[in-house]
């Protein structure tokens, strides 16, 4: 493991002269070599600028070779999957059987950008033919696209130090879709954001690209990334983390002589629905499935359901039985830094302290004054109450959850009406439930990306149906996902060629069909060349 | 024709409290009857809660449903033309032929989203089945469509009454989606207006559906507009005309509590370039084509070419006296009102005081100081003074244009590189200066939405393929169009569902494909039922 503690562009590593900065294990509060230095303003010139010269001849290349070019950053990965798995575990103290998981996410991932761009027909080509004999005006040749945008600014997050990280699903969606990226590495996890951005370097060169394909910006504050979103040369952003830093970024964003779009994914507190029938058919499973969900990754996954509503009544006294002994004996867990878990902590103690709010179980913690550990919490607040204080609807990034008592369907009804953006909604149903309870789907479907039915909502699948994004707050702008294929989509723009000849068209819009794609053909999709 | 002035909202016309204002002859500078009533604040969030009522059927209708709708509405706008084209000629002063030709255009346009939503593809379903035996963990069954917003707030633009205006594009689209339109109409032609918002609400009626799908609200003034941005259930924004509105509502779209998607079309200069073979080959015939081109309409396109790139030479001398006589001999035409008017004889006034700047030719006008009439100018400055006044890339309104004269393929390069954002760039070359300037199209394909070659960018065929948009300041939000079937996806996002029973899911999602779409099925496109 050879790390220099340095920022990558132009294919080489560069002394920064900014602020130094190191990673932390926080499971023993120890500073991790090495030392890390802060990019300068000057070395983010120099990667945009190496960026927007790259995209020259990266946002032409084949699909092919794009897919070429991601296998091999996947393969890489792999290849150093025991590196990235110790020193991720030291920089986060994620379990390293969660960490082999998570490269194995990431490459997949890669992988799936990879078929995608061999494919071809995610380009969305579609084709109207000419008619020069039209009368009153001829008709001309249409033909659109997709196209690359140009470089993009992607940050990552602290709690994906891989899956969500330099090679994470917004990078590997931008460089499918045929963008330049320029990483802005998460400084709790810069070791592990090192490794994988060399090994990034590396499937370049070893692919015969411009250097300014991918570049990785190490900064112990904000002035980069600030600087990054605000350079005239980036064209988008991709954000996962927290709702204050997702607001700057889309306020820079929106604020440029030119605006930029902004994927910012903010996280969310996914409410959960447990009908009575399905409670009474199965509630000690269902709290057990909720305890594993809520309390997953120390409760650090955007997905985590922080908020239940549950029916009056004895079914739930029992449910909450089962749930508070789960939650009594549980056992701190180590979270990803010391920032996070004086957050968590604050957090936990403000809504003690709340109005109408009482705790119903709380772990022990078995050293409660030890730097980053944190114990699992649920609490309870009446229907109104909850109304009352949308507060209590915000996230609180940890295993904490807040039970809400409904009364009746209408009640229920009235709640879920009252609820912000979320990436997911769950609920626990029979038929019977949907059957009494189904204005409540068509409720939520105004209020989320994705909508469970019982099942958790941590655990994202990596398909091409996934919907992780969701109205705002959940994220910036609910019409994309940031997970899944569908995420090409986001970096990209049609284009439009009228009257053009075949040699001086994109080869997914000549006559021959040359890639064999689908295509919106006068109107019908189809793989046939223009006769 | 039966005018009341009002708004319609409910299925019913209102008497608005607002200010009084009349549409005015621009031939004769009289007012028109009837006098209009602004809405108030309480017309407006009546109009938007029966949208948000109208959402939850309207939101879920059918495509074949709404494609029932969308033709009602062609042919009743069809069987008021003569009504329309005469309101609208008094109004606009657009000559009555070319406003036949433009309630044929609305008509089609809603025919092509009506077989677009009835043909059910463009949901782009995606289905990824589940596999309860896959390990470490059973793969869950996801699927995912897209899916309307709610309530949309559309501004029509004056210089389309009936093509980007009530029963617009921007409608269409907004409605074919499944998105409920409050429109604010353009107060230069309320007549035009109200009888197509009356024909849209009879519509309404005559397919049975609830009456806030369709409202349309008058304003003398902003507040309406922008309130209408600023209401909580108003989910998106549609937007056509000019860059200092356009920015107005993006700001009001972005500031919101929630912001929201704000598609704002905002104009471009649509520069064309002419090289050296082809003016060599058929220059007179190009200056003619760019006369008419930057005329037409007296200048009131959006796509109007405002800048003409021409080669240094004597090619391009005999050009421009081509080009002069033909702008000597123009007599004046009728803006659409007195305000455009005035801002157009203020720019051509300002841009003749502009430093390098120098008049080519300009008509003489009949009536100079009469009403809304405007004289076709032409401008010329050199290459460097150009690129060092970016205020001379601006648009300006009416039947100006300017001529760049460029020394050379680099020169030439280096003034592509310079422009901003713009709707289109058009091209006449023959296959000869296609080799010797290629690297023109690249650096245009990063600047525009639309590349022409050997046309004029006026005239926007209204197809699938179709891109009618371009970077940002000639639009909002250059990832959409406002014209063609792909402007469907712009009022949606997509929703996911996650291991739903059959009975639960749309029927574009279930196993059997009752609706025979495409669908991206386990990574396939195929309209085959799931197995």
């Amino acid at each position: 493991m050879n790390l220099q503690g340095q920022s990558i562009f132009g294919s080489e590593s560069h002394a920064g002269t900014g602020a130094n900065f190191s990673a932390f294990n926080p499971a023993t509060g120890e500073a991790l070599a090495p030392v890390f230095q802060s990019a300068t303003i000057e070395d983010l010139h120099a990667a945009v600028q190496l960026a927007e010269d790259a995209f020259r001849v990266y946002g032409k290349l084949s699909g092919k070779d794009k897919g070429k070019f991601l296998r091999h950053i996947a393969a890489g990965i792999e290849g150093i999957a025991n590196d990235l798995v110790e020193r991720a575990h030291l920089e986060t103290a994620l379990p390293k059987k969660r960490l082999q998981g998570e490269v194995a996410r990431t490459a997949n991932q890669l992988r799936l950008f990879a078929l995608v761009v061999e494919e071809g027909s995610w380009r969305m080509a579609r084709i109207d033919t000419g008619d020069a004999a039209r009368t009153p005006l001829p008709k001309p040749d249409i033909r659109s696209q997709l196209q690359p945008l140009g470089p993009v600014a992607i940050f990552g997050a602290s709690n994906f130090p891989l899956a969500f990280s330099v090679a994470g699903g917004d990078t590997a969606s931008a460089l499918a879709a045929g963008n330049p990226v320029i990483v802005k590495a998460h400084p709790s996890h810069p070791g592990t954001s090192e490794l994988v951005g060399q090994m990034i370097c590396q499937s370049v060169r070893d692919c015969g690209l411009p250097s300014g394909v991918f570049s990785l910006l190490f900064d112990a504050g904000t002035q980069i990334g600030a600087a990054l979103v605000q350079h005239p040369f980036v064209k988008a952003v991709g954000f996962t983390g927290s709702l204050t830093t997702g607001k700057e970024l889309m306020q820079l964003a929106a604020s440029r002589p030119e605006p930029i779009p902004c994927y910012a994914e903010m996280g969310s507190t996914n409410p959960l629905f447990v009908l009575p029938a399905a409670l009474k058919t199965r509630g000690s499973q269902i709290a057990k499935g909720f305890f594993e969900s809520f309390t997953l990754g120390v409760g650090q996954f955007c997905t985590k359901p922080g908020m239940i509503f549950l029916p009056d009544g004895k079914d739930t006294d029992s449910f909450l039985n089962v749930l508070k002994a789960l939650v009594q004996q549980a056992s701190a867990g180590i979270m990803l830094n010391k920032n996070i878990c004086s957050n968590y902590t604050k957090a936990v103690a403000l809504r003690k302290r709340q109005k109408n709010v009482r705790i119903l179980a709380e772990a022990v913690s078995l050293s409660a004054e030890n730097l980053s550990h944190a114990c699992p919490v649920i609490f309870e607040v009446g229907a109104d109450g909850w109304i009352e204080d949308p507060e209590l609807a915000e996230e609180i990034f940890g295993p904490a959850t807040l039970v809400i008592r409904y009364k009746d369907r209408e009640q229920l009804q009235q709640l879920a009406r009252a609820l912000q953006g979320h990436l997911t909604a769950t609920l626990h149903e029979t038929d019977n439930d949907l059957l009494e309870f189904g204005g409540l789907i068509e409720i939520l479907e105004r209020k989320v990306g994705r909508l469970l039915l019982n099942g958790f909502p941590t655990g994202v699948e990596v398909c091409h149906a996934m919907v992780h994004g969701g109205p705002y707050p959940a994220t910036s702008d609910g019409r994309s996902t940031s997970v899944g294929s569908q995420a090409i989509c986001r970096f990209t723009r049609p284009m439009c060629y009228q009257d053009f000849p075949q040699s001086a068209l994109p080869d997914e819009l000549k006559n021959s069909n040359p890639l064999g794609i689908l295509r919106l053909l006068n109107g019908e999709y189809t793989r046939t060349a223009v006769e």
